[in-house]
Order: C-alpha cells, then structure tokens, then sequence
C-alpha cells in the first residue's frame, strides 16, 4: 500500500525526520512518499499556526494524494485532521489521534510529555477536541528555548525522560506519550528507561493507517463531498478548487 | 469603538448583508467595518470549507485588524475562532458563540435551525467544541437544494420557522438559534411568531463584542503571541508574517 | 431602558455599591434603579443564606420589577436566579452566570478569586448548576476574618490580586474572576496588576442584561407562568400573590 | 428514633397522606412527626414556587426540628435541600434524592413518570442538580388537568400506569419513579401492574432517612453553620435568626 | 428478613468478622447468614483477582443463595455485582455502591481511604463504573505491607484515621469511606477522631439491602435471566447451570 | 509474531470460525493459535454470562498465553479484558475495544448493530465501561430467535444489513460495527451494501494486537502482577494460581 506522510510544518528536514522513523515501523509492502506543506510556519506551535497549517495541509493532500492508500497528518497535534478525513475517501489519520487511541488500549491512564508550555496547551486541546481527554492524567512540557528544533530531541533528552518516569511516578500514568512530531524515535529509544509503555506518534499513526486502510477499503466516489453540491471558489490551488467546487471565481491560482 | 466584522466566505454580497444587520444592533458610537475572506468558497458549509475559511480569517484579520476594538468571524461554525482569539489583542466573538452564550442566559435548552444537513453537522460540532453542547437539545436543518444562498433566508422563510415551532414544542427548546449568517435578520423579523426567544448569530456577537471590548480592554502587546517566539515561516502575507514570525523563509508572498 | 439591580443581601450600603458600578458600565440611556433584600442575612455566603434570599429577590422583583426592561441578581452565587428567569417577562442575570459566561468567550481557563473557602464551596456549586464549570480550573479563596464586609474590598486588596495571578501562574487561568458582590470595581482597578483580563460580576451583569433585552424583548404576558394554572398560596406578599396565584388562602399578608 | 416529615406546599392534607404512607414503611420503633410550610403554595410545580418552598422549609425545620433524629424534605423536587442539609445536624433526604439513589442500586436504567410537564421540567432539573442524572433515560408527563391535587392520584392512576409500562417497553427502564409527594403510595399500590421496580418518594426517603440516621449519627454541635461566623439579619423567624445570624437587625419577626 | 452476605474472598475468618459487623446494623429481626468464596485469592486486590472473584460470588450466590430477601456481595470493589444484581430476583447490593450512594447523601464530596496503592486503583475504577466517581475527591491509600489482612484494621489504625482527616482538611471532603471489608467497623470506632461522618462498606451495605427488600419486593421467577433463552454450559456447578442453561454440555460439574 | 486467540464461549466451533477471520486479516509472519472456554455458556449475551466468561479468560490466558506476542479476548463485550490486560506482559485486545477504538479513527459518530436486545444492553455497557460512549449514537439489535449460533449471521443477513442502512440514514452514523464474534466476516461481505465503513470486531483486534505489540514491546517480568505481592489461592488451576499466588490453600486444583 501507498502511505501519504504529510507535514503541515514547512520544514523539509522534518518530514525526512519523520519518514524515517515511518518507514522503520512499516509493514512490509507498504510504501512511503511525503509532502511538505507549501505554505506556514517552521513547526507549529499554536492554536494560529495550527489554522494556517490545517489549510496547508488541505493543499498538499488535494496535490499529492492521488493514489494513495491512506495519510497521516504528521504533526502532534494533529491540524486539519477533521476536515482531511471529510475531504479524502482513505482514511486520514493524525499522530495525536494515533498514539492517544494507542494509549486508550494499553492503559488506564495516559500522559503527554512535550518540549514547550505552549505546545502543552495545544496538544491538550487536540485531545479535548478528539473527545479522548477521559484518561489523560497529565500534560507535562518541559520550559526550555528551542533555538534548533531538529536538535531538540537530542538536546533535551534527559530532561524529557525524566518528565515520562515523573507521570507514572507522579500522575499514575499506565502510558507515556512523547508528543512532537519532532520527537519522533525518541519513544523507542528510551524505552527501556520508562517504566510504562512510551509511544510517539509517527510510529502509531503508521499502524493506525495501515490497520484502517486494510479493514475498511472504501471505493473511490466514497468522499464526503459527494454529499454536498460543490461551490465556487476563489484564491485555492487548482487541485484544491476540484475538491470543493463546481465552478471558479475570479482569482483561484493556477496551482 | 471600530468592530470589525469578518467574512469567512468570499461573498461580498453577504458581507453586505451581515454588515446592515450589525449595524442594526450596534450601539451609537460603534463603528462597523468589514472585511471579506480572500481566498475560500462561497459559503462555509463542511469541514473542509471551514479549515480553509480559517486560514483566510487570519488573513483578514491581519490585514484588516490593525486599529479595531474587537472583531467578529462572521459566519455561523466559526471558523478559525479559537486562532484568532489568540492571534488578537482585542476580543474576537463568533456567531456561533455568542448566540449560544446568549441562549445559555436565556433559557435552559436551546436548538438550532439552519438550511442543510451537512451545516447542521458542522454546526453541532462547533457548539461541542466550544464545551456548550450540554443545553443543545436539537439541531434540526430543512433539507432542500440552496441555488441561490443569498436568496434562501427568504425562500425558506416559512419552512425555518415551522422547525424552530417544531423545537419548542416537540424538543422542548426555551430559546431558538437560527444558525447561519445569510439567515441574519430572521430572528429579528419572525420573533413574533416564534413563543420563545429566537436568536441569530450576528446581532448577539455584536453585542457581545461590544461587551468583551468595555470589560476587558487589554493593553497592545498582550497578545499570546508574546508568550512564544516567532518562527520563520514561508508563502504567508506580509501583514500575517508579522504576526507569526521572526523570519522570513523563501516564498513569502509580497501581500 | 430601566434596569432593576436586586440586592439578595438586606445591606442597602452594598446596595449603592454595586449600583454605582452598574452604573459606570451601562450604555448611555440605561437607568439602573435598585431594590433591597426585604428579609436574610447581611451577606450570603452559605447555602442556607442563599435559600433564604432565593425568596427575598422573588419578593423584590414582584414588588419592583414592573416597568423594567431586564433584573440583575446581585449576589455571587445567584440565589433564585433560575427562579427568577421562570417568573419574570424580562431578561433576569446573575453576577455568577454574567461572569463566567464572559469568561467563556474571553478565555480557555479560568479561575475565581474570592474572600472566604465558604464563599468558594457556593461559588464552584453556582458554576456547577449552570452547567459552566467544565473551564473553571481554580476556585481560590483567601481564608480571612471579615468584620466588616462593606471594607473588606480594600483591606485584603493585596493578597485578592496575589491570588490572581497564582491562579495564571499555577492554575493556567486564561481569565481571572474576582467573585463577590462586595468585590465590585476591584477587577476594573487592578486590571493593571493582573496579566489576564479580570472580570467583576456587576459590570458583567450590566452589559450582559443590557444585550438580552435588547436581543430578545418578549411581549409583556409571555411569563413562563402563563404555562401553569395559578395555585392558592398563603403568607406571601401581595405582589408575589399576584405572580403565583389564582386565589389567596387564609394568611397572605398585606404586603 | 423521631423522623420529621417536612411538607413544602402549605396543603396540610398532604402532609397527612405523605406522613400516612410514611409511617407505613418506618421501622418499629420509629416516630413520624410532621410540619407543612408556613408559606408557599398548595403544591410546588415550578421553580418559583420551588424557591419560596426552600425558604419555608428552613423555617419549619428551625422551628421543629428540635429533638429529631432525622428529616425528610417531602416534596418531590427537594426545594432548599442542599441549605436544609447544611443547616441541621441530622440527616436530611429529600424524596427525589432517595428515589433515585435507590433507583440507582436497583436498575441500570430508571424513568420518572409524573402528572404534568411543568413537574416533569422541574424533576429533571433536580436530579440533574444531584448529579445523578446518567440513569436517568425518561421523564415521562401526563398532561392533565388537576382540579384536586389531593386525588389526583386516584383520578389519573390508570394513565400513570400505562406510561409506566410505556417508560419500560421504549426506554428501556430498569425501574420506573412514581415522581411527587400527592402520588405517595401509588407505587405500592400498582407494583403487580409494572413489570420492574416501581418507587415513591416518601417511602424510599423514610428508609434513606433511618439509614443515614442509624449509620452516621453526628454529634450536637457539628452543623456545618459553625464553620461560619453568624451575620446579622432581618425578617427572619426567631428560630431560623438562631440559626444564620448573631445579631438581630431590626425586622426581623417574633416568630 | 434473611440477609445473604456472601465473601468474595476465600478467607473464612474475614467472613466472620465482616457478619459481625453487619448484625450490628442489622433491624431487628433481620437474620445474616454467609457464604465465603469456594475459590479465588486470600482477599481481592487486583483487577485479576475480581474477575475470579465475580465467578465465584456467582457460584455462591447459585448455591446458597435460595429463601434470601436479599443479598450482599462483601468485598469493597464490588466484583460480580452487576452479574449478581441480573442473576438474582432479589436485591443485591455491593459495599462500594452502598457505602458510596449513603455519601451522596450525606455530603457534597467524598473521599476513600484504603490499605494499599493496588486497592486505591481497583476502588475508584468501582466507583467510575458506578457511575458515581462525579463526587469523589480523593482516594488515599496507604503504602504499607499487609502482613496479615486480618489485623491490617488494628496495625494501620493510626495511618487510616490520619489519612481521613488529611481527606477533610486538604480534599475538603464532607463525608470519608473506610474502603475495604477487613476495615470493616473502624469508621463507628474511630467516628468521633474524624470531623465529618465516616461510613464502612459492611454497614451501609446491610441498611441498603434491608431498604431495597422493603421497598421493592419483587415476585419469584421475575428474575432477568427470564428474558433471555437458557443456553448450553459447560464445567459450572449444577446451581449455576440451572440458573444459566437449558442443557448441559460434556464437563459440568456435579457441584 | 504468535497472536493468541481466546474464545470466552465454549464453543469450538465458534473458535475455528472466528480464528479463520483472523488469518485473514493477520499479516504475513502472524501466527493464529486458539483456546477456547473451558467452562461457561455456549455464547455470551448477559452480565452473569460475562462474568463466568471473564474467569475463564484468565483460565486460558494462564493456560496457553506462553510465548505469544499478544493476546485477543474474542467475544464482542470484552469479558474479563481489563483483567487480562493486568495479568498478562504482553498486549491482550477486546473485540469491542478494538472496534471502537477503529470506528473513531473512521467518523465521528458510530452504531452498533447486534443479534439480540440482551446483547444490545451489554454491548452498550461494555462501551460505557470503557469509557468511549461519546460517539454511540445507537445501538440497533435485532429481535429474532437463535436457534443456532454459527448459522445466525446467514440466517438473518438480510436483517442486519437493513438495520446498518436505517443506522445510517436515522441515526446519522458514519460507521457501522457489527457487534458479536459469530459475525465475524460479515462486515467484509457486507461492505457494498453499507454507505460507510463496517467493521468487525475479530479483524479490528488482529490488526490493533499486531500494531501494539509492534509498538510497545514490554520485557518479560513487566506484568502489573509485579507491583503486589502474591496471595494465597484456593480452587484455581496451577497455571492461573502461578500467576496470583504465592502460596496454595487446600482446594486448588491439579490444572
């Protein structure tokens, strides 16, 4: 199967980052290609980079999902993730929703270990927004600059592994989730210094699409959009425009 | 004070339209100006619609912004809100909100009537978002084609009110929502034939902006944005740039 | 419009008060006129203190209530505020339900600040009945000797505005609610020191009743009591009579 | 041990049939003693009447509840519960509060079935006041007039049946709820007709009160009003001032 | 009346030690008699251990649960409740229901105190499972070694009454449960060193199931199991056979 | 890997059909083993069933769950599964946890479609139970009889199919879980005649058992069991007092 990793940062690095660690938890047979978000910020951090990066993400699906079995929105917190699963007829999955439904199978009780306040606060409402906040004991963000985010997970290693042992220890955890996109591998990498399952979202949305994808095919002509009437449209990509509308107003680019 | 009312679609005419019934409920001394999404669809309709319209509300908001007391994401679902609450200094309201906070004051159940069915699932989903669907206890759309959406408050008119009629005495509604922003002015026009309060969207964010402005004025420079660094970022307008980052990567729109 | 301020305390100092407050927030041609508490304790601060002035502002909206175009409940914690709603034709709010109903559209999380833990057990029970308490995440009383309730604003000022910013500082609190009658203008005075909006129930309430009445007027008759026939009652005030009443058993005062 | 009916409508005959019934399901060795509100109205539907009715019944347990072991506020709803279980140092239980904590033990699922809809509004709202409302899957009215509270029971049995049997067969109820005091004994009386469980108030709150009583006596002194200061008040009864205040200011009543 | 408490546990001596304290809250003319767990654990701890547990308590109440008005299933934890409460025509009730629904009653917020952090975890998954955890502000378990659970009440007493009261003063619980059937009779004994009512699963347990036999006899053969077909079984004893199946398969025991 | 799968029905038959729908959907180098029930009913439909159920479970598990990779608990309603997830190191999956925990990757809101009304009412419960009911908008059974357990899903295939349409188009649901290991197969058969994805239970746990145990690899010796000391036993088999005890009471069997 053909598994779409789309990053709704602008940073290339990251997506490379990212599609590594999604190929070492791939099926056999299962391909990975990537895209990059066109437009937005280095990595998303807030509720207005989140906004941006949920039309962007929109965007790199209507180009490059053509033929692809199922996606991942690749960024913890999951941006655009519930119109991207309305907009696609393969399932879409996002790496919040992927290692919180994880979590929900591997414990009673689950926490999110992340680089800053301000992403803390986001993820919380990711998984507010997903209906799943039942179990989730702590949100527990380090304070720290991040001048270089592609070093972080390295740079903050220590620090983050003592945030996981502090929730079981401290909040009961079952489940430690390392939340960041960014932070991809790090789950695996330290698992064996926490004394819980840890997981990161790379590696479960992976799982979660694969699953979806091979237990639900639905056949093309499924999407959502069928059940409404398309509409004009101005300012999207052309690929984009297909998606929504029927006809074009003055100013839809010729992307 | 200067409100700002901001159109997620790119209708102008509905701007318009939105614009005269703010201004009917506005206080003296309020100033509305407005300003319409520059790239999105004609109306908001589904999810996909509203994750682009968001995107094109911090535009707007950006661009347009600079001098305002309070702004208004004018259309019903509330595209992009929680974003540019944080993205403002001032106070940001969306229709949706304030007319559900409204019927909150008003009485203890509320329904909402609006044109189709897939608004009324997206409407339902902005009411849970915002945490106050717990007095929701009907949504309930007309299911007819809408050729004409600038037309469809009058070429329904009779159907929307036997629903809201249908709310009070079949779900046991104490306040009526008409939601949608082409429906503004309908509350207004068929409260008497209405037995409860019926409410719309854009008259209740008018007051309540005005409201959020007189009990909250926050100094410039408070916005949550100063609680991160900035990022550099790629393809966004110039003014939204600014807003979110400290740099500037390649392919920045000159906006 | 006339809007009737219903003090649940039988201090006609507090009172003028909170009425001078209303009045620096309400829009020009907004008369605040005021009604006492005819009978109950000095303040509310418990349950049974409540009780009791759940009846006195039944009492005192019956005997001044006509010609108003919305009532206010003027005590944190609302005593008869569902009460009130059912027996009136007018808007009617409370100091609990203005503030926190602000909060929702100010903020994602916010916290009460008030000046006894009795205070702080009725206030959580008032956001908890009306639904709202799903973003209170702090109610945080002082725990101080209150001689005399009239002062008590200005002598623990200090540590009211310390325990604001613990509730941003450790609690998360996106909004501050300064909660008490008697607390009335310390939000606007303070706003300075304190780095999230703060808000008082008064001017909350002002603003607040000011836009349901001019949002929904209801046609005079339309008095949910118009729902049930009138029952004989006995020992209340001729006012009140007339409210509930079809006939008067031996024992209603003169009133 | 001594077990004081309460009655919150001013119909002494009902406090009659309630303390009949209740004396039916005492243990040996149990006294029923009773006091009906001084004010009020004949019965109470709505929250108006709910709310004078809280009022009267701190006065009657102030002026009676002297010697007792126990209290039942008898009238379904529970008007002022929550105060009257603050202010006396006994158990206090209310008729709705025991049916459904009973209910709770005996079904997963129970339904309240009562005679009009204005009761049915207020009964849901008080066992959504104890946060018990998760069972709770129907309020089924009649809609009937009641020239005669005192025999309606009589006059309305078969149709209160049938929604009995109606709450099993479509809403799946484990136990079905005879709500308000005038129908005490009902659900003795037709238990063979309904194919569950069928409760009234009185005779679970009897039982609830003696329990409470027998499990968790408490000694004179520990009301929970010592954990305040006393206030000044006025317009009380000599008794219920004994209990809120410490000064008397003038008006209040010789009671 | 004829009272079955039946012993998850396979601790005969803890049998006895809990009967005794239910014949002290027994009325008059109620008769306890037992059944202890044919298999399973010295007492039920874990998760593991409760799902054995319910087997059993099913078994005993199979086997000797005939002539009883009603039952209880005495292990805090309550395992196999909800099977036993389908199962049996009479009432059956748990000691983590009964002692929870007795502190509804009694307060506005409860907390457990339990001998260990394995016990404090199974305790409030209970009460989640009720339904009823929207009251519970702690679960304070202790951290010790338990020897010997016969004599866990006596060595730990000091710990357990300390616990309580840091319950009152830091949880501001209004009502404390001593979890756990070995602590059966510390909450009368140390009643007066704890500032709020204390409650044991055994007492209460007995004064509910004495209640419910009261209040809602029902008649023979009204048992659930009527409304489904009976089914083959295999390797239950001839009591649970008879109460599940129609046949019997190769391998029942002769039990 | 080596999945195991655990028949709570003592059903052979019902082992075989379900395992061959499990090697269907297992990837290549995913070995199936089974075990079946060694006591209890020919299905599971009610509490008392599932109760009986969950025992032998842990009997299994502890008999055959050496060496496997992960474990499924294969009768819709999960018996005995929270159980086993604490008693064994290696992931153990329900087949309602696993298909809920699909469906809401898949739509926002889901139904249930089931063979009996008894087995509606546990599978609801099993839903509630673990803690992800906010998206149910129905669960649908059918009412016939079942003669046969392995030939009711051909033998009412028409049934089924007609209420996942009416789930569809009455109750608004965006995926359709076909409840009960006997239909195991159904859903793939069936998923042209369904307008939203369907899902099974056995197919969503092979996939969500493959993917936890790929991501969460635990050490041996992790299993929760190590947090509490073991206990003396009575009655079990050898396999499963190893797992609890330390030491054996008179009684356990030979197993």
């Amino acid at each position: 199967m053909r598994l779409l990793l789309v990053n709704p940062n602008v940073t290339g690095a990251m997506t490379e980052a990212m599609a590594a660690e999604a190929r070492r938890f791939a099926s056999p047979g299962t391909e990975v290609v990537t895209a990059t978000a066109a437009f937005g910020t280095q990595y998303v951090e807030i509720r207005t980079e989140a906004a941006i990066a949920g039309h962007a993400v929109l965007e790199a699906l209507a180009a490059h999902g053509a033929g692809c079995d199922a996606a991942i929105v690749a960024a913890f917190g999951d941006p655009g993730l519930a119109a991207a699963k309305e907009m696609m007829a393969v399932p879409v999955v996002g790496l919040t929703e992927a290692a919180v439904l994880a979590a929900w199978a591997l414990g009673r009780r689950f926490a999110i270990v992340c680089l800053t306040p301000a992403l803390g606060v986001w993820y919380r409402d990711a998984v507010e927004a997903l209906g799943l906040a039942g179990r989730l004991v702590a949100v527990r963000p380090l304070d720290v600059a991040i001048p270089d985010i592609m070093r972080a997970k390295e740079q903050t290693r220590a620090l983050l592994v003592a945030e996981c042992r502090q929730a079981v220890e401290r909040d009961g955890a079952e489940v430690v989730i390392l939340g960041g996109g960014p932070l991809a591998g790090l789950a695996r990498e330290a698992a064996g210094e926490i004394p819980v399952p840890a997981l990161d979202g790379v590696s479960c949305a992976v799982r979660l699409a694969e699953s979806l994808a091979a237990l639900s095919p639905r056949a093309p002509g499924a999407e959502s959009f069928a059940r409404v009437a398309g509409k004009p449209s101005r300012g999207l990509s052309a690929a984009l425009t297909r998606r929504v509308g029927s006809d074009v107003l003055a100013g839809n680019t010729g992307g």
